[in-house]
């Protein structure tokens, strides 16, 4: 399975539009050791050919002319290395990109029934993507493998199987009343001729026994690497709301997910969705160097893998 | 006037995500005499500190990146220099920026009435952002100058007046029913501190005696120069409909657009809202040659004026 990060960064990417946070500084400066970042995704193949992305964010189009294997093949006068979108949740940050994905290709996309339910109450992508080319969507069932499929009806060998991860509804969706099973999912992704697995957790608010299940027996592990501290935010004068007011455990602290990860078997752990203010995006920081120490690495765009 | 053009290509930008024309292909080659664009958008400032933006395109991430002008400025721990946002109409890659720029800012949207209501039928951005920050969204009558005025309630010495131009509606409207007043708009752009007139026009069907009007007295004028031929589209096999099939007459021909503009006493011309197939983007194309040769401007991202 190949795998290749589109974006590192979480929500806003880094620099952020409006943020003046240290990060965000000296990325406007150009200063050594902290590289731009762009909105959450990754795309994934058994081929090489058809790719899947895991969400879609917002700069999908940066993204996809960063990335050759995304660009049209073949000699047709339209086309798309994109065969497929799965979702995680019903994020603006992870599902706006779609948009942006209207034109002329058909392709699948892939979520939890309530995922598709709040997008279609709250921020209707669907019937308008469907205004240009009609798409199939497919919901997936919590814990029950679905067989990814191309656009053109070309099965792969990957399979995604969706698990609960958190509760979090999307703040335009805060007036959501029932079940909020499926409101924020994990990805595992398999591909059934390699054995190759790898699994997608960019919103994780505990290190719950579902997700410790999920990750036995990977090769590679995408977490959510949002925030350093959960008061990250506040203490930096920006936001009101901790990182688990948002849904998202903070990497460090007894109750982090860096200790947690620094003690998993799995050759490649890697933090993704990292929001502008964590320090570990700096490499001069002491943050990303205890990261560094335990094996775990931290994603920046263009980070590729064979698995 | 301060302007400055955050993005001069028609949706999809050039390159687009999943093209092949001649344009898209060097673009990706990087051949010369070609220049990435991203989708259109222009910003307008009277004091060069409060920056209103005519249309909000999907590429405002990268956009506010490379434009100093609206990055956060002073010491504030968040900001920005966009004081407002100004729309013609509701067309996606028109307004889809909106989303991304939700959090942590307050500024005004201005729309006709029609534009207003179709977002808030079938793409609802003014709840989903309100869900972030509380945002006014005020509704321009045409014919009328409204001032406009910054999210903190600075008074701008700019003043903007929408004119009718078209009755398209978006593809995702189209179900729409009753009157067409105000589908899409052109937006005169006056500074009555300095006498300084623009006029901005990203979607022309026909040249009007109301875009005459309009036009009359302007130190600048962004005119649609989505295609060259009103056939291009399907001519290169990308598509059935044709220019004015998607409300853009053509640059060429006896009824196009360069050979009105060719005898208007304006000293800036410039054709905006170029469509990644047509010709003119390439400056070794004869199609340039002609534009340039009666004196009118292919923009291009980050051109910048001041009347």
């Amino acid at each position: 399975m190949k795998i290749k990060v589109l974006g590192a960064a979480a929500g806003g990417g880094s620099p952020q539009w409006n943020c003046r946070c240290p990060n965000c500084i000296s990325l406007r400066n150009g200063a050594p050791g902290i590289e731009p970042r762009t909105q959450s995704s990754v795309a994934v193949s058994s081929d090489g050919d058809d790719w899947y992305l895991l969400n879609v964010s917002p700069d999908i189009r940066q993204q996809i002319q960063d990335c050759s294997e995304l660009t049209p093949p073949g000699n047709e006068p339209r086309g798309t290395g994109i065969a497929g979108c799965v979702l995680t949740d019903a994020e603006i940050d992870h599902t706006t990109g779609l948009l942006l994905l209207r034109e002329n290709a058909n392709f699948r996309i892939y979520s939890t029934p309530l995922v598709r339910r709040w997008l279609n109450d709250y921020f209707p992508i669907e019937p308008i993507v469907s205004a240009f080319v009609p798409r199939e969507w497919e919901e997936l069932s919590l814990g029950e493998p679905t067989a990814l499929v191309s656009g053109k009806g070309k099965a792969s060998t990957l399979r995604v199987t969706a698990f609960d991860l958190d509760t979090h509804p999307p703040l335009f969706a805060k007036a959501h009343t029932g079940s909020a099973e499926g409101s924020v999912v994990g990805l595992i992704v398999e591909d059934t001729a390699t054995g190759g697995k790898m699994v997608y957790a960019p919103g994780v608010e505990a290190i719950t026994p579902a997700l410790r299940q999920a990750v036995e027996g990977a090769q590679l592990f995408f977490m959510d690497g949002t925030l350093w501290s959960n008061e990250e935010m506040i203490t930096l004068g920006l936001s009101q709301r901790t990182g688990l007011d948002m849904g998202h455990i903070a990497v460090s602290g007894n109750d982090g997910s860096l200790q947690w990860l620094a003690g998993l078997d799995i050759p490649e752990r890697i933090y993704l969705h990292i929001n502008n203010t964590n320090p570990i995006l700096d490499t001069r920081s002491d943050e990303f160097r205890a990261v560094r120490e335990t094996g775990v690495r931290v994603a920046t765009d263009g980070d590729a893998f064979d698995i």
